[in-house]
Protein backbone atom coordinates (compact mmCIF):
# COMPACT_ATOMS: atom_id res chain seq x y z
CA UNK A 1 0.00 0.00 0.00
CA UNK A 2 1.55 3.45 -1.30
CA UNK A 3 0.24 6.20 0.41
CA UNK A 4 1.28 9.91 -0.69
CA UNK A 5 0.46 12.28 2.54
CA UNK A 6 0.21 16.24 1.93
CA UNK A 7 0.52 19.11 4.51
CA UNK A 8 -0.72 22.02 2.47
CA UNK A 9 0.36 25.45 2.26
CA UNK A 10 -0.07 27.99 -0.69
CA UNK A 11 3.79 29.16 -0.18
CA UNK A 12 5.17 25.95 0.77
CA UNK A 13 3.33 22.33 0.26
CA UNK A 14 5.34 19.10 1.93
CA UNK A 15 4.56 15.85 0.72
CA UNK A 16 5.47 12.49 1.64
CA UNK A 17 4.95 8.90 -0.18
CA UNK A 18 5.30 5.96 1.98
CA UNK A 19 4.97 1.98 1.41
CA UNK A 20 4.23 -0.66 3.71
CA UNK A 21 5.95 -3.92 3.03
CA UNK A 22 5.54 -7.06 4.51
CA UNK A 23 5.74 -7.57 8.11
CA UNK A 24 4.27 -3.77 8.18
CA UNK A 25 7.78 -2.73 7.31
CA UNK A 26 7.05 1.02 6.24
CA UNK A 27 9.95 2.71 3.58
CA UNK A 28 9.86 6.37 2.35
CA UNK A 29 9.88 6.63 -0.85
CA UNK A 30 10.24 10.05 -1.43
CA UNK A 31 9.68 13.58 0.52
CA UNK A 32 10.29 17.03 -0.24
CA UNK A 33 8.38 20.59 -0.70
CA UNK A 34 6.89 22.26 -2.96
CA UNK A 35 7.40 25.73 -3.41
CA UNK A 36 5.56 29.39 -4.61
CA UNK A 37 6.98 32.52 -4.44
CA UNK A 38 4.92 34.42 -2.57
CA UNK A 39 5.37 37.51 -5.47
CA UNK A 40 3.56 34.82 -8.17
CA UNK A 41 0.04 35.56 -8.61
CA UNK A 42 -2.40 33.53 -6.08
CA UNK A 43 -3.55 31.29 -9.92
CA UNK A 44 0.03 30.54 -10.96
CA UNK A 45 1.00 29.41 -7.46
CA UNK A 46 -2.15 27.26 -7.59
CA UNK A 47 -0.93 25.96 -10.64
CA UNK A 48 2.16 25.14 -10.06
CA UNK A 49 1.64 23.55 -6.77
CA UNK A 50 -1.48 21.05 -8.56
CA UNK A 51 0.96 20.43 -11.06
CA UNK A 52 3.88 19.50 -8.95
CA UNK A 53 1.44 17.42 -7.39
CA UNK A 54 0.13 15.45 -10.37
CA UNK A 55 3.67 14.65 -11.10
CA UNK A 56 4.36 13.04 -7.81
CA UNK A 57 1.35 10.99 -8.18
CA UNK A 58 2.02 10.51 -11.96
CA UNK A 59 5.63 9.16 -10.63
CA UNK A 60 5.30 7.34 -7.61
CA UNK A 61 1.43 6.23 -8.06
CA UNK A 62 0.53 6.26 -4.54
CA UNK A 63 -2.81 4.56 -3.80
CA UNK A 64 -4.61 6.42 -1.47
CA UNK A 65 -3.51 10.33 -0.12
CA UNK A 66 -3.92 11.86 3.33
CA UNK A 67 -3.90 15.39 3.52
CA UNK A 68 -3.78 17.32 6.96
CA UNK A 69 -6.93 19.44 8.08
CA UNK A 70 -5.73 22.22 9.49
CA UNK A 71 -6.47 23.59 12.55
CA UNK A 72 -8.26 27.17 11.84
CA UNK A 73 -7.77 29.66 14.62
CA UNK A 74 -9.48 32.95 14.82
CA UNK A 75 -7.34 34.06 11.60
CA UNK A 76 -9.97 34.72 8.73
CA UNK A 77 -7.17 35.89 6.00
CA UNK A 78 -4.50 32.33 6.83
CA UNK A 79 -8.26 30.37 6.70
CA UNK A 80 -8.78 31.75 3.48
CA UNK A 81 -5.56 31.09 1.94
CA UNK A 82 -5.44 27.29 3.60
CA UNK A 83 -8.23 26.32 2.32
CA UNK A 84 -7.18 27.31 -1.16
CA UNK A 85 -3.90 25.32 -0.21
CA UNK A 86 -6.14 22.13 0.70
CA UNK A 87 -8.42 22.30 -2.23
CA UNK A 88 -5.83 22.64 -4.53
CA UNK A 89 -4.02 18.85 -3.01
CA UNK A 90 -7.47 17.53 -2.86
CA UNK A 91 -8.13 18.16 -6.21
CA UNK A 92 -4.85 16.78 -7.38
CA UNK A 93 -5.46 13.39 -5.28
CA UNK A 94 -9.02 13.00 -6.60
CA UNK A 95 -8.81 13.97 -10.40
CA UNK A 96 -6.09 11.36 -10.18
CA UNK A 97 -8.81 8.99 -8.71
CA UNK A 98 -7.14 8.51 -5.61
CA UNK A 99 -8.90 8.01 -2.57
CA UNK A 100 -8.36 10.97 -0.42
CA UNK A 101 -8.34 11.07 3.05
CA UNK A 102 -8.08 14.06 5.99
CA UNK A 103 -6.77 14.19 9.10
CA UNK A 104 -6.62 16.66 12.03
CA UNK A 105 -3.07 17.84 13.59
CA UNK A 106 -4.77 15.80 16.58
CA UNK A 107 -6.00 12.77 14.61
CA UNK A 108 -2.08 12.76 13.28
CA UNK A 109 -0.14 13.13 16.58
CA UNK A 110 -2.69 10.23 18.43
CA UNK A 111 -2.27 8.06 15.47
CA UNK A 112 1.34 8.53 15.26
CA UNK A 113 2.61 8.57 18.79
CA UNK A 114 -0.56 7.01 20.45
CA UNK A 115 -0.81 10.63 22.09
CA UNK A 116 -3.28 13.53 20.80
CA UNK A 117 -0.93 15.95 22.58
CA UNK A 118 2.77 14.82 21.80
CA UNK A 119 4.97 18.18 20.49
CA UNK A 120 6.33 18.70 16.97
CA UNK A 121 9.94 16.91 18.08
CA UNK A 122 8.32 13.43 18.94
CA UNK A 123 6.02 13.11 16.16
CA UNK A 124 8.99 13.93 14.37
CA UNK A 125 11.20 11.11 16.08
CA UNK A 126 8.62 8.60 15.52
CA UNK A 127 8.36 9.05 12.04
CA UNK A 128 11.97 8.97 11.88
CA UNK A 129 12.24 5.56 13.94
CA UNK A 130 9.17 4.04 11.81
CA UNK A 131 11.09 4.58 8.22
CA UNK A 132 14.23 4.04 9.21
CA UNK A 133 16.02 7.62 8.32
CA UNK A 134 18.35 9.08 10.62
CA UNK A 135 18.02 12.46 9.26
CA UNK A 136 15.03 14.03 8.01
CA UNK A 137 14.80 16.98 5.62
CA UNK A 138 15.26 20.01 7.45
CA UNK A 139 11.85 21.17 5.49
CA UNK A 140 9.48 20.49 8.17
CA UNK A 141 6.40 20.34 6.14
CA UNK A 142 7.66 17.33 4.70
CA UNK A 143 8.25 15.76 7.65
CA UNK A 144 4.70 16.96 8.43
CA UNK A 145 3.58 15.07 5.07
CA UNK A 146 4.90 12.08 6.45
CA UNK A 147 3.43 11.71 9.22
CA UNK A 148 0.11 12.81 7.58
CA UNK A 149 0.88 9.42 6.10
CA UNK A 150 1.82 7.16 8.51
CA UNK A 151 -0.90 8.38 9.96
CA UNK A 152 -3.57 7.26 7.30
CA UNK A 153 -1.89 3.86 7.47
CA UNK A 154 -1.96 3.37 11.14
CA UNK A 155 -5.58 4.33 10.78
CA UNK A 156 -6.50 1.79 8.00
CA UNK A 157 -5.09 -0.67 10.18
CA UNK A 158 -7.30 0.25 13.23
CA UNK A 159 -10.24 0.02 10.71
CA UNK A 160 -9.48 -3.82 9.72
CA UNK A 161 -8.91 -4.92 13.03
CA UNK A 162 -12.24 -3.04 14.03
CA UNK A 163 -13.72 -4.59 10.82
CA UNK A 164 -12.77 -7.60 11.77
CA UNK A 165 -14.81 -7.60 14.58
CA UNK A 166 -12.26 -7.16 17.75
CA UNK B 1 -14.07 39.33 -25.82
CA UNK B 2 -15.68 36.23 -23.86
CA UNK B 3 -15.39 36.54 -20.20
CA UNK B 4 -16.68 33.63 -17.49
CA UNK B 5 -17.68 35.31 -14.15
CA UNK B 6 -17.43 33.17 -11.39
CA UNK B 7 -19.22 33.97 -7.82
CA UNK B 8 -17.29 31.02 -5.57
CA UNK B 9 -18.69 28.71 -3.10
CA UNK B 10 -18.53 25.30 -1.80
CA UNK B 11 -22.55 24.28 -1.99
CA UNK B 12 -23.27 26.74 -4.97
CA UNK B 13 -20.44 28.17 -7.72
CA UNK B 14 -22.40 30.55 -9.59
CA UNK B 15 -21.34 31.18 -13.13
CA UNK B 16 -22.37 33.25 -15.94
CA UNK B 17 -20.41 33.71 -19.70
CA UNK B 18 -21.21 37.05 -21.42
CA UNK B 19 -19.98 38.37 -25.09
CA UNK B 20 -18.52 42.12 -26.37
CA UNK B 21 -20.18 43.11 -29.21
CA UNK B 22 -19.86 45.97 -31.49
CA UNK B 23 -20.21 49.14 -29.72
CA UNK B 24 -19.81 47.52 -26.69
CA UNK B 25 -22.97 45.63 -26.73
CA UNK B 26 -23.05 43.10 -24.51
CA UNK B 27 -24.85 39.70 -24.35
CA UNK B 28 -24.97 37.23 -21.76
CA UNK B 29 -24.55 33.29 -23.81
CA UNK B 30 -25.25 31.23 -20.57
CA UNK B 31 -25.16 31.40 -16.87
CA UNK B 32 -26.73 29.05 -14.11
CA UNK B 33 -25.36 27.35 -10.71
CA UNK B 34 -23.13 24.53 -10.12
CA UNK B 35 -24.36 22.69 -7.05
CA UNK B 36 -22.32 19.99 -4.73
CA UNK B 37 -24.67 18.47 -2.09
CA UNK B 38 -23.48 19.30 1.26
CA UNK B 39 -23.61 15.49 2.18
CA UNK B 40 -21.32 14.70 -0.48
CA UNK B 41 -17.30 14.43 0.93
CA UNK B 42 -15.47 17.40 0.40
CA UNK B 43 -13.11 16.05 -2.35
CA UNK B 44 -16.35 14.93 -4.28
CA UNK B 45 -17.84 18.38 -3.83
CA UNK B 46 -14.50 20.44 -5.17
CA UNK B 47 -14.48 17.22 -8.19
CA UNK B 48 -18.16 18.12 -8.85
CA UNK B 49 -17.68 21.87 -9.41
CA UNK B 50 -14.22 22.31 -10.74
CA UNK B 51 -15.70 19.47 -13.45
CA UNK B 52 -18.44 21.70 -14.00
CA UNK B 53 -16.34 24.59 -14.33
CA UNK B 54 -14.23 22.84 -17.26
CA UNK B 55 -17.29 22.06 -18.96
CA UNK B 56 -18.44 25.66 -18.84
CA UNK B 57 -15.24 26.55 -20.47
CA UNK B 58 -15.16 23.87 -23.00
CA UNK B 59 -18.39 24.42 -24.20
CA UNK B 60 -18.70 28.40 -24.43
CA UNK B 61 -14.64 28.78 -24.67
CA UNK B 62 -14.36 32.39 -22.66
CA UNK B 63 -11.11 34.00 -23.39
CA UNK B 64 -10.82 35.46 -19.89
CA UNK B 65 -12.15 34.76 -16.27
CA UNK B 66 -12.90 37.05 -13.37
CA UNK B 67 -13.82 35.31 -10.13
CA UNK B 68 -15.16 37.45 -7.19
CA UNK B 69 -12.88 37.87 -4.25
CA UNK B 70 -15.34 37.34 -1.47
CA UNK B 71 -15.38 39.64 1.91
CA UNK B 72 -14.09 37.83 4.48
CA UNK B 73 -14.82 38.54 7.98
CA UNK B 74 -13.73 36.78 11.10
CA UNK B 75 -15.17 33.72 10.30
CA UNK B 76 -12.37 31.32 10.21
CA UNK B 77 -14.22 28.58 9.24
CA UNK B 78 -16.53 30.44 5.91
CA UNK B 79 -12.82 31.52 5.07
CA UNK B 80 -11.57 28.25 4.92
CA UNK B 81 -14.40 27.06 2.46
CA UNK B 82 -14.59 29.99 0.63
CA UNK B 83 -10.66 29.49 -0.02
CA UNK B 84 -11.73 26.09 -1.44
CA UNK B 85 -14.30 26.76 -3.64
CA UNK B 86 -11.92 29.97 -4.82
CA UNK B 87 -9.26 27.42 -5.27
CA UNK B 88 -11.17 25.31 -7.74
CA UNK B 89 -12.26 28.13 -9.82
CA UNK B 90 -9.19 30.28 -10.20
CA UNK B 91 -7.91 26.42 -11.13
CA UNK B 92 -10.27 25.35 -13.64
CA UNK B 93 -9.48 28.40 -15.17
CA UNK B 94 -5.39 28.42 -15.26
CA UNK B 95 -5.53 24.80 -15.89
CA UNK B 96 -7.38 26.04 -19.22
CA UNK B 97 -4.64 28.75 -19.67
CA UNK B 98 -7.30 31.69 -19.14
CA UNK B 99 -6.18 34.87 -17.50
CA UNK B 100 -7.55 34.94 -14.31
CA UNK B 101 -8.81 38.53 -13.02
CA UNK B 102 -9.93 39.00 -9.25
CA UNK B 103 -12.43 41.37 -7.64
CA UNK B 104 -13.57 42.71 -4.72
CA UNK B 105 -17.34 42.94 -4.18
CA UNK B 106 -16.89 47.01 -3.81
CA UNK B 107 -14.71 46.95 -7.03
CA UNK B 108 -17.99 44.92 -8.24
CA UNK B 109 -20.10 47.14 -7.41
CA UNK B 110 -17.94 50.39 -8.60
CA UNK B 111 -17.17 48.84 -11.65
CA UNK B 112 -20.68 47.43 -12.72
CA UNK B 113 -22.94 50.54 -10.93
CA UNK B 114 -20.27 53.47 -11.10
CA UNK B 115 -20.73 53.80 -6.86
CA UNK B 116 -19.55 51.29 -4.50
CA UNK B 117 -21.91 50.69 -2.02
CA UNK B 118 -24.47 49.79 -4.37
CA UNK B 119 -27.03 47.03 -2.91
CA UNK B 120 -27.02 43.80 -4.15
CA UNK B 121 -30.61 44.46 -6.25
CA UNK B 122 -29.35 48.30 -7.69
CA UNK B 123 -25.98 46.23 -8.82
CA UNK B 124 -28.53 43.33 -10.10
CA UNK B 125 -30.82 45.92 -12.11
CA UNK B 126 -27.59 47.43 -13.94
CA UNK B 127 -26.64 43.91 -15.08
CA UNK B 128 -30.40 43.24 -16.01
CA UNK B 129 -29.91 46.47 -18.06
CA UNK B 130 -26.63 45.72 -19.55
CA UNK B 131 -27.33 42.59 -20.69
CA UNK B 132 -30.60 43.40 -21.93
CA UNK B 133 -32.97 40.38 -20.32
CA UNK B 134 -35.86 41.06 -18.27
CA UNK B 135 -35.55 38.51 -16.26
CA UNK B 136 -32.73 37.46 -14.20
CA UNK B 137 -32.21 33.59 -13.05
CA UNK B 138 -33.66 33.81 -9.29
CA UNK B 139 -30.46 32.19 -7.94
CA UNK B 140 -28.76 35.54 -7.40
CA UNK B 141 -25.19 33.46 -7.31
CA UNK B 142 -25.73 33.31 -11.20
CA UNK B 143 -26.14 37.27 -11.01
CA UNK B 144 -23.24 38.12 -8.95
CA UNK B 145 -20.92 35.69 -11.03
CA UNK B 146 -22.81 37.96 -13.97
CA UNK B 147 -21.85 40.76 -12.50
CA UNK B 148 -18.22 40.01 -11.85
CA UNK B 149 -18.30 39.21 -15.62
CA UNK B 150 -19.35 42.62 -16.38
CA UNK B 151 -16.82 44.11 -13.75
CA UNK B 152 -14.05 42.63 -15.67
CA UNK B 153 -14.92 43.96 -18.95
CA UNK B 154 -15.21 47.50 -17.93
CA UNK B 155 -11.74 47.24 -16.03
CA UNK B 156 -10.70 46.18 -19.02
CA UNK B 157 -12.10 49.49 -20.58
CA UNK B 158 -10.99 51.54 -18.20
CA UNK B 159 -6.97 49.74 -18.80
CA UNK B 160 -7.28 50.45 -22.37
CA UNK B 161 -8.13 54.50 -21.65
CA UNK B 162 -5.81 54.61 -19.73
CA UNK B 163 -3.41 52.82 -21.32
CA UNK B 164 -4.18 55.04 -24.71
CA UNK B 165 -2.56 58.01 -22.02
CA UNK B 166 -6.13 59.76 -21.10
Amino acid sequence: MRVLGVDPGTLNMGYGVIEERSGSQIAMLTCGVLSAPQKMPVEERLCTLYDGLLKIVTEFKPEEMAVEEPFVANNARSALAIGRAQAVAILAGAQARLPVARYMPTQVKQLVTSYGRSSKDQVQQVVKLQLGVMGLPEASDAADALAVAICHLNQRHLNQILNRGY
